[in-house]
């Protein structure tokens, strides 16, 4: 089958690799319908993250199953499924507590490759949801965003505890800001902000909900923020980048006693305890156990509630996968599909 | 009148200091019954906080109203009152949220010096709440403890999330830790680990509800927790020291979607932002907004439900304040009360 592999900073090539298969009998091979680039799969696309060998690239996927393993109950063959960027059991006490992708037993996709033909889904009955039906064309974008952007920004809204009569303030543009707008709104925030300095970025935030742009980074931001919030901060930030700048700009943008979500995989970030101790600040995030909310997500695309499919402003076929990662790498696209 | 004055680190020296007046007309002036060193004292005390001139010390007091101000509604001359270590007017956004020690118009006791006979108090209808009556004399340790101790170890069970069904953890063995045993207890939890390494500070830990002692610090510390709780950490930790080692061992120790509430003053610390971000831990802390569990805390103290008062393991004059830092700097007395 053909699969996109990372062989070194920048060099990203479709290839032959081998046909995944069952390997456990709680496998399913799932035949891909869609797959993407994530922000995440930049950092080591630019270097920053050690590139050790050919690397298989991909961690969000959607399809059809095509096998499962003699333990899979659950998921047929024929079903159309979704699943997230770790495979998890959902039965561990930790993924009952609704944090699967610390469940006990997790195994990463991103080693597996989904920017593919095929996809071997470990886990399978507690990693894949099922859609009611063979989703029309125009769906799956929108159930190919729920694997990870949209499940990670509506983790980050729910770990920034947002509500109804709440501000909100969203610190990146990238797709899981942009969803995390989506689920802000959903989630019935009164006002939400976003901290964007792209035009096309800034108008999908409104689409999504956002009430206010604020174009200012930094303690310039945070200052904005303030002057919104009668000099007090947002009720709820959710932080979608990763950076020590974003995660002092989300902190400080956070009122006392308020919620900070934070979703963007930390790099190089080190959190000042006396800081983070004075502000007065609820913190929580991590990888977004998209698991939990993945049969909400579904119901709400699937009646056309929302429309997270709107992040990929660029599809392309498989084959110029190299493509997709350079128009993501110079910011010509905010996320990019890729047709297998 | 006489009070508490830190020259030099080590240098501690009951002397003359002006009686304090009434300066603003919100101020409160109360005769002290009794006032207490804190840990947080021996910073200066120890030189690792910076002693810039004599300063007077001490920020725990409980006392007879003698005179307030004429914006003065609720609090009256011969009540009996306790406050908290900030001043805070209860009424700004912040206090409403249950943030007293982050309220907008907040003043710290700290540079008032409450280890004296005297004290002016800012904010007094915001910042002291009265007893039902005088209390009996053996009641007075007890109320002086939920000045702060007692207040701050409940603010970490509730910024923990303890309740019904948990297993809690708690770093550090001084008065906190110990009354935050006694918070988590309150507040229903299942299983109750104190690591302590001090016998007398062990048998007041399981007084007040610990149902099991780790002695291990660090690493093995968090082992060790884990042993206990089928691998996975507890529900909730809360820390009571303040340095770098005490953070990342309740980080360590708390479970996957877990609850980490933080009251140790943070001293040097830096909290690696990627370990942070995998351990999907919910971490909450900071200042404790005493005057947020204050008439819940009086009531309890006062029905005798509960006895934080025993904390108090030396009893002294406050002319020999000095006596007192000495024992609390060596770990001879887990914490001094002085009588003016």
């Amino acid at each position: 089958m053909r699969g996109a592999v990372l062989h070194a900073p920048g060099d990203i090539r479709v290839e032959e690799r081998e046909e995944p298969r069952i390997l456990l009998p709680t496998d399913a091979i799932i035949q891909l319908s869609a797959t993407c680039i994530c922000g995440s799969d930049l950092w080591p696309y630019r270097g920053i993250a050690a590139v050790t060998g050919p690397s298989p690239m991909g961690h969000e996927y959607v399809g059809t199953v095509q096998e499962v393993g003699s333990e899979v109950n659950d998921i047929r063959p024929g079903q159309f499924v979704i699943g997230s960027f770790f495979a998890s059991d959902n039965t561990c006490p930790i993924c009952q507590a609704g944090y699967q992708t610390s469940c006990l037993h997790r195994e990463p996709i991103g080693g597996l490759g989904a920017q593919a033909e095929y996809l071997r889904v470990p886990l399978a009955d507690g990693t894949l949801v099922a859609t009611p039906d063979i989703p029309a064309d125009d769906l799956i974008p929108g159930l190919l965003a729920a694997s990870d952007v949209l499940g990670t920004g509506w983790f980050g809204a729910v770990a920034a505890e947002v509500g109804p009569g709440k501000t909100v303030a969203v610190v990146g543009d990238g797709a899981v800001g942009l969803l995390a707008v989506l689920a802000a709104k959903r989630l019935g925030a009164e006002r939400i902000i976003a901290m964007s300095r792209h035009e096309p970025r800034q108008k999908l935030a409104a689409h999504y909900g956002a009430t206010h742009i604020v174009t200012e980074r930094g303690d310039d931001g945070v200052t904005r923020i303030k002057d919104l919030t009668d000099g007090l901060g947002a009720h709820s930030v959710i932080e979608a980048v990763g950076t020590q700048e974003s995660m002092m700009q989300a902190i400080r943008s956070t009122r006392a006693g308020g919620h900070l979500g934070f979703v963007g995989v930390a790099h190089d970030v080190q959190l000042p305890g006396d800081e983070l101790f004075f502000s007065h600040v609820h913190l929580h995030g991590g990888p977004a156990p998209v698991r939990r909310y993945l049969p909400e997500l579904i119901d709400l695309i699937w009646t056309r509630q929302i429309d997270p499919g709107k992040v990929f402003d660029l599809s392309l076929p498989l084959e110029q996968a190299a493509e997709g990662y350079q128009a993501m790498d110079e910011r010509r696209a905010i996320k990019v599909l890729l047709q297998p």
